[in-house]
């Protein structure tokens, strides 16, 4: 499988056109199976009681399979979430970080759709699973 | 039906648990028929371009059913969402608020299960739809 | 609004392209707000128990929001289910009709979404909900 | 991890409890990592033009999580799904059977969750994928 970024160039991608949250997110890994992203906990990411909030991890999940749509059809900034499926399974650990892996299940012409699992830091299970399909604009550069 | 909490009774439980977003959201309603949270979008509730990001969409969904449930069974703070499924539908008028729907279908023993509909100010046709699942501590006061 | 279809078309559609199932199904209204449909229950849709199986009630939802679709656009036997989320939330009555009533809320150029409520005759509270997602083929007639 | 039922142990159990579906379905391996259970797709699973149809596919990933729950906790007739999610993401091949592997993600104490993947015999990419939540009675034997 041939990709259209890498770890660099979905950072700068990232950088550039979501600069507000960009920090929070490092690129881990990305190849032909999966994607890797982390996401550094911080205090603005916590409920009362220091659990990470269910509006952060869905943001974890949904940049996840963004990044990995991405990786494979290049920058197409105009990618839409049209659905998410999210279990929220265990409670994070207080103030680890969140790593998520992302797969592509289905890379269509119009809808892709992948799953995530996420993992907080020093947990073997999962603390939480999502399923996503996005929609992709119809003059986006062919697949590679 | 009997509501254990009303409109005040909520905003004053908002503002006590979740200091950090509750100026964010205001209750409108809530009867035994729905409830209705407005979210006051500000540039911190934006992607590039103007548009409601997602997970904004999605915190607005689950304090929604949240609330809906505490209306219901009484401040229990420790209720917690285990699945959510949203279908974002419609792009948000830019800069527009944003209205949640929501209507217990179910309320158990052990699990809630509750539909919202995401309304952008402006726009008579929903912009998302959401179903969310709550598990409801065991200790938690009777339902009345 | 303007349906393309009454509920004497899609009967008749529905024993013409799925005669397998057709009998099982009547469709009870159609109109600009909700189509509603009843699943005729036999031993067939049965676990042991007597309660209606999920695949059962998985198949009833599906079928109301195809069928809503198709009152509004006509029949395009080629529109597919690409996403579900179903929530089983009571047990149906022992040998009761099961009746769907599905609101499409939005019907775009290649996407549909809708939700399904589930009754079983005999009970106030639903036993099901249901969100579907319908891909729809490019060259399909015009929406009036 | 220890399990509770083998491959010969759920067949009989399904043989005993579904016996109007058991011989639909081959269960082909059990262990601490998935489950993979077979359906021998026949006339009654298509849809008009050869396809599998969507209550079928359902079915299938049903049943595969809740034999991945028995593997592990024994014989526990009363589990029941709570909520599926479900992705058509490709036409499955005209008559070939469909596999289900099924991955637990949690098993607690009363609820758990898993994913499945669809394959279609012949097809590399998967033809759908789920994700379900069961509810399982309180008075189950203890997970081992």
């Amino acid at each position: 499988m041939t990709m259209a970024m890498d770890e660099a160039a979905l950072t700068a991608f990232l950088r550039d056109q979501f600069p507000q949250v960009a920090d929070d997110f490092a690129i881990e890994r990305t190849d032909g199976e999966a994607l890797v992203v982390r996401l550094a906990v911080s205090d603005k990411h916590l409920r009362p009681g220091g659990t990470v909030s269910g509006p952060t991890m869905f943001a974890l999940a949904d940049v996840a399979i963004y990044l990995a749509i991405l990786a494979r059809i290049g920058p197409v900034a105009l990618a839409v979430t049209t659905n998410c499926s999210i279990d929220f399974m265990r409670k994070p650990r207080n103030g680890a970080d969140l790593r998520a892996t992302a797969r592509l299940l289905k890379l269509g012409r119009v809808l892709a759709v992948g799953d995530v699992l996420l993992h907080s830091d020093g947990l073997a299970d999962p603390v939480a699973r999502a399923s996503l399909t996005y929609s992709i604009p119809a003059d986006r550069p062919a697949v590679r």
